[in-house]
């Protein structure tokens, strides 16, 4: 199973492709970033972005691609740009008959370090850690690709593959799966991180 | 000319074909809407939306296409959604090399009607009007599209192709270019817009 993990952005989209290794690893495929211009006009910049994702979506051929939920809380200066991303890469994803799944920030934190509200440091320490890393991920910015791609790998497989994913993702399928301790742990931080949001 | 106006939706996305005719009247080509299953993956809906956009491009072959901006503020449920319908329409026209510019509601109401912040029901009875329609455009939901179209073929002549659009669109450019009437009447409807912003 491969996973191309998109924590999405107009100027610095971070990408990040991870496999499950024998034993319930996970394994660092490629990591990095496609970027635009700030001063192009914005259709181009998206055409951009969407291309050089094209062009990772090819290279690896991933079985599915999990992308950052964006909300509209958030960054009001930027999140137009963000969604538009998101829509360009769930379309790339989709043209290609590749699953999408998208995850909140507070499922990714959960996934890898058990805390759904934990500092950016510790997420990227966790990545390195769980990727088996000598040093933390580079470029920085894509750690949140790769934390979203190992989110998806371990999330609970006896959810159904959902039509919308955060109902799906919210129910931890413990008592009808033979979860591994790794997906148990993410099923309980995840249901934590909800209690507390 | 000849411009294809885009209302961006995940459910239901309204699209105007519009062209300029002689003597500077506007004619509409095609109206419709692309249309998309709510219980369907939100990334299968995004892929079918833009599938049926994209056969509009290649059916009119378009100078240019007008897009509804997006505001964070507005409609939070849906925004993100609608962001990412544009973010999609964007890249499939920046894909065939056709400008895309992004018009505010008020520029689009205000080059219609003269008033931005005119009610729905006036847009589109100056967009039966100003088409020569007998009756009010159908479906109801696409006359936003049309008056889309028709904002962006009387925008104002000499404003540079514009990178960021509301900041060229804002300025009206009556003192260095042969606007016809209405291209004068649209460019002081605008700025009276903005002021009442």
């Amino acid at each position: 199973m491969r996973v191309l993990g998109v924590d999405p952005g107009l100027t610095r989209c971070g990408l990040g492709v991870v496999e499950s290794a024998p034993g319930r690893r996970v394994r660092l495929v490629e990591v990095g970033l496609a970027r635009s211009d700030v001063d192009a006009d914005p259709a181009e910049r998206l055409l951009t972005i969407g291309t050089e994702v094209e062009r990772w979506l090819d290279r690896h051929s991933p079985d599915g691609v999990a992308v950052e939920r964006v909300f509209a809380q958030h960054n009001v200066r930027t999140v137009m740009g963000t969604a538009q991303v998101s829509g360009v890469v769930m379309v790339a994803a989709a043209r290609r008959g590749l699953p999408v799944v998208l995850h909140t920030p507070s499922e990714v934190k959960a996934a890898v370090t058990g805390n759904g509200r934990a500092p950016k440091a510790q997420v990227q320490l966790m990545v390195a850690r769980i990727l088996g890393l000598d040093a933390l991920p580079s470029p920085a910015d894509a750690a949140d690709a790769l934390a979203l791609g190992i989110c998806h790998l371990w999330r609970p497989v006896a959810a159904p593959r959902p039509a919308r994913v955060p109902d799906a993702v919210g129910v931890p399928a413990r008592s009808t799966t033979s979860a591994t301790p790794a997906q148990r742990a993410w099923a309980l931080a995840e249901a934590a991180s909800r209690r507390g949001r």
